[in-house]
């Protein structure tokens, strides 16, 4: 019988570990006194499930593993985040640290529709990083974003993408906005014959989205950015499987990390449930998250899984340009660098240090070992 | 000018208290360097809202509200969780407390369709408190969760839900289970003339959500349960606005409050976007929440605050029938007690102890003041 693995960290001290390893495991399986399922021979056999040894951590508190019944979770997409961390979630002492998914769950995940062999072919970029830059900040008019635009792609940026405020606003309608983008991208495309591609935020209810994606995906969109926890990862399961013909990159907006450990959430379940690409906050900028830990996002979303494309990572949130060599060296070829407020602030100089960026990047790849 | 008045708790000393209010101030208006942000006089007059006074708090740490501007958080309900809590989510010393709607960004939202005074109506019971249990472990047979139905109604419950594990699973197809369910349950209410309700669990895609609910509404279903965070909150928007014909009961699975304030998400947001009842893990139960912050949620949910209906408070998460009375007590009239595990704990003698919960309720409340 196979088991969803998943491992828990649990605050508190040696005496209480056993009991509260139990009290995930009832949570997590069949939320009943454990003499009301023993009642029933399938829930007994079945659905039950069991704890690992806790064992402690460095830093306090314990892990421990517990294997969840697949059976329970194979109901669909939302069932299966319920059996991983639904009413656990609501223990304050209890973390989602990770899980394993058993091959007898894999057919109820998709996983990224292009990956990042996908997207490198759709950009025509094999060997070096990805460059990316936003667009914002939000108040900027469609005509304001479309020179921004110009400059990004003149400047060489491969994704040049809406930042996740912009939504469908008064000051900036959604239609007004994705046609001024693309028409500015595409007339530098055309005329250096160098690839770039304005990549929308699509934002609201499923239906609005539906309707954002329809519209954008008819007039030749290379990609769409979407924040998995803001529409619900139900609602984006189904968009990258069912809807959407384009790679997909996620935003990492509402995701409150902390009682989901990132690698877990952005790097496996963020892949798992679609996304080609995924944004998190790097070490070192306005984020304080350590080095350690948006290594293991990267890692999880580049680990060979088959049968599950691996994703690029979009490490982000206050990197600057004079970090780009030093980023290349840490996460290597297959990463997508991007880099907005440091862009912006250089003001009139945003062409020549753009320039600066995508030559960095150029350059530094060079120094790497062949692929 | 209106603002959106959010407040947070920002872990920390005093000297870095500023700095950090002002980095989630611009993480949640624009999310670029000031000096970009001030360029453009839009932006500039209308979009960077501004922080008030750090408070210093009991338990350590710094309450600050900021304005928002409405004029970004109004696009659409993901957009208005963007504005609030999205990139904000991030920062780990950060958690989300409170706020505050302005009256200008109420036309977004419906709120509860039905409320207390809708559920009342619905279930014909205008005074006293309604009693609730719920149908598990998952792993029963459609028969066997129907002949728990029976045993229920027959004791006098009022709302007899569906566990929130139980999904559309190979060994319990949902169709199956909710006929029979709502034929056991009718039965005893053709019987009796006592009115009962089956409560059905919807989970998965939007559109499977979508194609459960068409099929219960059209079969006359009583109320809907559904766990928002686990199916996205923009969908559980769109679901009580424009599908959903029935109130529906919110149950609180992913939610993991410990970064939003309980009485923030559950109470004010569940309600804004459309809960008619809302479960939460009470004090003294399965999860350690102190009662003070049970009792926020409760009146959150049930504040004065138009045009929203109030909605009713669900405490739950191991409670058990000699608290009844305690619990009317401490949550008044206004209420709904859902009572599980506890029940299903009495085996054989689950028909007397239903009634011991339900005779409770009836008599705890005389001793109520006439409301």
């Amino acid at each position: 019988m196979e088991f969803l693995q998943a491992t828990y960290h649990l605050d508190g001290g040696p005496d209480s570990m056993r009991d509260l390893a139990a009290a995930v495991l009832l949570e997590q399986t069949n939320e009943t006194p454990r003499s009301v399922g023993l009642r029933y021979p399938f829930v007994r056999n079945h659905l039950t499930g069991h704890a690992g040894k806790p064992i402690p951590t460095p830093e306090g508190g314990f892990l421990v593993t517990l294997s969840l019944p697949t059976e329970t979770a194979s109901a669909d997409p939302a069932q299966f985040l319920n059996v991983l961390f639904g009413n656990s979630s609501l223990h304050r002492n209890v973390r989602l640290v990770d899980f394993e998914l058993p091959d007898s769950l894999k057919h109820l995940f998709h996983g990224p529709s292009f990956g990042i062999e996908g997207l490198r072919v759709r950009f025509g970029i094999m060997e070096r990083p990805l460059t990316a830059s936003a667009l914002k900040p939000v108040g900027m008019t469609p005509p304001e974003l479309a020179s921004l635009c110009r400059t990004f792609a003149e400047g060489g940026i491969d994704i040049i993408k809406d930042d996740h405020f912009l939504g469908d606003h008064h000051f900036c309608p959604f239609e007004d906005r994705v046609l001024c983008c693309m028409e500015a991208v595409n007339e530098v495309v055309a005329r250096t014959g160098r690839r770039s591609a304005y990549v929308p935020n699509l934002s609201g209810t499923p239906d609005q989205i539906l309707r954002q994606l329809e519209w954008v995906q008819k007039r030749g969109v290379a990609a769409v950015m979407v924040a998995p926890m803001l529409v619900g990862l139900p609602f984006f399961y189904d968009l990258a499987r069912r809807w959407c013909d384009v790679p997909i990159i996620a935003h990492p907006s509402f995701s409150g990390t902390s009682r989901i450990e990132p690698a877990a959430l952005l790097g496996k379940l963020f892949r798992l449930f679609g996304a080609d690409a995924v944004i998190y906050v790097n070490y070192g900028g306005r984020f304080s998250y350590p080095q350690d830990k948006c290594m293991a996002v990267a890692d999880a979303l580049r680990k060979r899984c088959p049968p599950f494309r691996c994703a690029f990572p979009v490490p982000a949130g206050g990197m600057t340009v004079d970090r780009a060599e030093e980023l290349i060296e840490t996460y290597g070829r297959d990463t997508i660098l991007l880099i907005g407020g440091s862009l912006l602030e250089a003001g009139k100089d945003l062409l020549s240090r753009t320039k600066l960026f995508t030559r960095a990047v150029e350059q530094s790849v060079a120094a790497l070992p062949t692929s």
